[in-house]
């Protein structure tokens, strides 16, 4: 077999829906590069929501088709682009998939901020709509279609809830063992008990039943993806142009905790520090981030697989730490601020990752550079930033508070 | 305290969510009866699908004014009903409750029938996006309104899945031991691991999570009720006058499987047993039913209390018996057919009801007497049945076949 034969083989059809979010995006860039045919479907829900906000991202990203030109003009590759919404048209996702036949279906499709989904019923009602009716429509048009799709889809670390002390949380399904009426012991493996932080994370939760039922009686072939938290900005395909830059979003419903500490920090913000930070939670790089995408588009289940979770992250910080390791490196001021959630003070949490490990995942983790770099693009887009739309104002319940500093922007 | 004290203090309000229903009117009646200040929304879904199924209930229900005029004039009680879709209208619902300020709402508000749920993509999807905005948007309706309420919750024992040899099944919550890093082993309550048999059960399962939810972030008191299969057809109050006639389906869609059985029988037809009919399944009659739900009602949970979580059944069956006893009653003849859903041939399945036992419960058990009134029913409508929607047409996947006897009508 000759290898342009070897790579015609490996070469898919890829369907990104979501394909122009914070880690959308980046994967489509990505996937095009290692040669893969990829169309983007995406209604913009997430611009639509800076919209709302009234907060932009704080790297001025490009409307779609200036991305999508420059692409082209960079890398001579084509990226397909449709705009609709796929928890509500239903038909046309059925005829695209119909007509495209992809190998593959890379699902970020979802509203993906668990702040952003305790904001009001409204945003609750939102996101449980959203989130249940694109995951469901995209599994029920794989098997209307009959093709025999790999779903990937980007799920949560959140979905495993906070973990317990002395137990790594495993990939998906856990050991356990019941005791029967006669007293034997059975062991079996089931699907790890969630335990949903927000209606966001519930909703993923919820997507998992969908994913474990549609993989049981119509034997959908499904990757899904258990990822923690990103951070990082751009990725080797996002730094080729400034028009290809990624999102960086650093607002207190869409700004997640690494980020927001580095921007801050960067822009002479307090790092602000949710309650006591005792709170542990999983990262990754957004570079590793598309690195694992990839690994889980080129090793699908097998047809009679069950659902093959895989926990996509590269290690596990507690929240305190991070703070001072950057206020460490920037000089920044931590401050410690009420925390609008409703969550333990301290968690444990120990995670494993041996199946990214084993496809060749090398992972990136923590340092300087990386941090710098991020830094780095904060400074850059420094002037971009709206100072009130930095801290958490998003309640879970009314007895919460808003995690606002106290601090003169001083000059 | 006085009596009428005592009576006034036990005396609540309740809005029944689905009232129209095959369950929800006679608990509807049964509450009312018992002093019970009554309000039923329901958008009559259930009776747009009789017109969308061409299948009638076999029984001659009547319009729901003419079923409260008549209630009224019998018992001197008004239930009031509102027209609207919880699902689709949730300021409505919002409303209501605000003005009403219900003690209890109950909810029978989903599309309720597996077999409608794998009709078709359309059928799936509706399934999903109406139970799932349904039961969240109440939800979301109680937090809004800041009062407290008791939502009682009608779900289903196929949540569960097909049952494990030797394990009784238990009331919501299952012990289980992890084995932790070190070797200790821990013992935990975890939510029942759920195998939901097709769309409409995963919706169930998906209620679940939403219940788990809203109960740790917001404390909302929540009975949900893992109900078995409903047989009968009247309740003492729904027997009260012609009127007042509770539903029957006895089409392949939402016909249940005692109910068809004994309809089959009343009629001539042969008796459809799926497959081998070595299911075992959880049953119980719709006059314990209402008689459960005004229990859960008298016995809510606490404040800080989790989700209260009974087994609404009574007793357990294998298919094929009940079958060989109904034929035995009647001289029906048993037709064995292809089996149009995808599941197990055969499987155990042993239940806890301890919770409703302990709350009064005096469980009616499968006699002659109620059997032969169901059968009774069914011969004096049998000029209502159309025989062509009997069997049961809808598949799980295209591999299954449909559940289609041999018969000459012979007249």
């Amino acid at each position: 077999m000759g290898l342009d034969q070897a790579n015609s083989k490996s070469k898919k059809k890829i369907i990104v829906l979501g394909g122009d979010g914070f880690c959308g995006w980046p994967t489509s860039l990505h996937l095009s590069q290692k040669g893969h045919d990829v169309t983007i479907i995406d209604n913009l829900s997430r611009r639509n929501i800076d919209n709302e906000l009234e907060a932009e991202s704080l790297t001025p990203i490009q409307p779609m088709h200036t991305r999508l030109n420059a692409w082209k003009e960079i890398s001579g590759k084509t990226i397909n682009f449709y705009n609709f919404d796929i928890a509500n048209e239903y038909d046309r996702l059925l005829d695209m998939i119909q007509t495209e036949m992809p190998d593959v279906i890379i699902h970020f499709a979802e509203q993906r901020a668990a702040p952003y989904s305790m904001k009001s019923s409204k945003h609750k009602r939102y996101t449980v709509n959203n989130n249940m009716n694109a995951t469901h429509n995209v599994l029920c048009a794989i098997v209307e279609s009959t093709l025999d799709i790999h779903l990937v889809h980007l799920g949560t670390m959140g979905v495993y809830g906070y973990g317990t002390a002395g137990l790594k949380i495993p990939e998906g399904y856990l050991d356990i063992e019941v005791k029967k009426e006669d007293g034997e012991r059975v062991e079996q493996q089931i699907l790890y008990p969630t335990n949903p932080g927000s209606i966001y994370h519930m909703t993923k939760s919820q997507d998992q039943l969908l994913f474990q039922y549609y993989n049981k009686n119509d034997n959908v072939r499904i990757t899904d993806l258990h990822q923690g938290i990103v951070w990082g900005t751009n990725t080797k395909e996002t730094n080729l142009d400034d028009r290809l830059i990624n999102r960086f979003d650093y607002d207190g419903d869409y700004g997640t905790v690494l980020n927001r500490f580095l921007m801050q920090a960067a822009v002479g913000y307090p790092i602000t520090v949710h309650g006591t930070g005792g709170q542990t939670r999983a990262f990754i790089h957004i570079q590793d981030s598309v690195r694992c995408i990839e690994l889980a588009v080129e090793n699908p289940p097998a047809n009679n697989d069950r659902v093959l979770i895989f926990n996509q992250m590269t290690e596990t910080h507690r929240v305190a730490d991070l703070a001072k390791l950057i206020s460490k490196l920037t000089d920044g001021e931590i401050a410690y601020v009420s925390n609008p959630r409703k969550e333990a003070k301290e968690n444990e949490l120990q995670v494993r990752n041996d199946l990214f490990l084993s496809k060749g995942l090398q992972p990136i983790t923590l340092n300087e550079g990386l941090l710098q770099e991020v830094t780095e693009v904060a400074k850059r887009y420094k002037d971009r930033v709206d100072y009130q739309k930095i801290p958490a104002t998003s309640l879970w319940t009314k007895d919460q508070q808003p995690g606002i500093p106290k601090w003169d922007k001083g000059d």
